[in-house]
């Protein structure tokens, strides 16, 4: 039937399953794995992959092509040596308020971890987006995010050395940046363009973030101005695609 | 060197090479045809599989997964039979502006192929979202968007018959539906709720996209309202990951 009553209007139509053609088996498993997943809820431990095997009557390489979309999808977790029914996805809200304040939102012990904060000469690139000469000094800020002492994200942010003079020393890295240039610097921000994009981790983000190698990551550009205009700093974030959605309100009469 | 010259800020940090441990083969490989593409530029032709890989001294195997990645994360394309550097992805604006306008705004041409208008009982999920009553009848209509000819995403718009009744029979499939609603139904829009993530294109997905399976795609859930707030539509657009990136510009002087 096209639509169960329990179809969710935001889940893929036929539950994905072509109208014509082949079903490649490890979807049809795959398809009633994620119905026993909704039947055994948040935390629920999943059976083995030979249990499934055997259930399914599939190899099982099959099996563990299913539970490889499942995980990259963020509907599994492993834990332990076990593998269980992941809860929702954060939802974070696209806005110049905090990643702290998103976090908390949802009842999550938002935190901030220093990979690195470096002062180098200013490359073409950057210098164009943030208006800083080529060769004048900023700051590298290198940051893993933490959910609950999960690692869930890594970001990046460029300002220039002019802009901070003290970050090294004035600044902890486990703070939020946006208070440190507001309450110290009086700062104030006045808008922000992001682009959102989805990217596969690189071997190097897989590590710091502890992801599968290759995972869909959500990963977030932002150049934000202060309040007279001028741009203030380039950051890059990068948000694992199996925990985290980004949500919008959309104002204005505009037609589409 | 940690920060190149030429190093973009979008870029991920050592070209996502670890500080420590092991780099994957294939994505040694895949970091060096990165260069490659770079200096061959859009619509440059890759080398063949054989070539690749006598030049790195690896074997085919490796040199496919580095392509793989490559193609998943829209930095390759195929054409013809070979394999060419791909575009920028496509910026769309996330805003209650059209897709249409969107794409046109980039040089597109944007189209709409319909694939199915449904009538059917409202389930359960759906009538909480949209407040018609369970039940009630509801339309489903599933398009394919186009840029320039190309099929680039799906899109899946539920709403209650009743606001809209002629939907079958007075609408065009390939037109714009808030053009409809609006012109001929006098239906403004208010605002709109819309959510980001990231999943893997489903076979069926797959299948009417054109796109290779389980690739990496943005979804974007939509709950728009009416000028008088009340619900309107429940859609759910599928964009290929590889093609289009979402842009938003924030404002106001709220602190992070």
């Amino acid at each position: 039937m096209d639509y169960p009553n329990d179809q969710a209007p935001g889940a893929p139509i036929r539950s994905g399953i072509p109208e014509h053609g082949r079903i490649p088996k490890y979807y049809a498993v795959k398809a009633r794995i994620a119905v026993l997943l909704d039947e055994l809820g948040e935390g629920g431990l999943l059976p083995t992959e030979r249990e499934l095997a055997l259930r399914h009557e599939v190899s099982r390489e099959t099996v563990r092509q299913a539970l490889r979309e499942l995980l990259l999808e963020g509907r599994l977790r492993r834990q332990g040596r076990g593998t269980v029914v992941a809860g929702p996805k954060l939802e974070q809200p696209l806005s110049l308020a905090s990643y702290t304040e998103g976090v908390r939102r949802q009842g999550r012990r938002p935190g901030r971890h220093l990979i690195g904060l470096d002062r180098f000469p200013c490359p073409e690139a950057l210098a164009a987006e943030i208006e800083v000469e080529r060769g004048e000094p900023v700051w590298h800020l290198e940051r893993l995010l933490l959910a609950d002492d999960e690692r869930v994200g890594l970001e990046s942010t460029y300002v220039g050395v002019a802009r901070a003079p003290d970050l090294d020393t004035a600044f902890d890295p486990d703070s939020s940046f946006y208070a440190y240039l507001h309450d110290r610097l009086r700062i104030a921000f006045g808008d922000a363009d992001e682009r959102i994009e989805t990217v596969l981790a690189t071997p190097r983000e897989a590590l710091l973030i502890g992801t599968p190698p290759a995972l869909p990551m959500l990963l977030i550009h932002r150049l934000s101005r202060d309040a007279d205009g001028r741009p203030l700093e380039r950051v890059r974030t990068l948000f694992r695609g199996d925990r985290f959605s980004f949500s919008t309100r959309l104002r204005g009469a505009e037609r589409r």
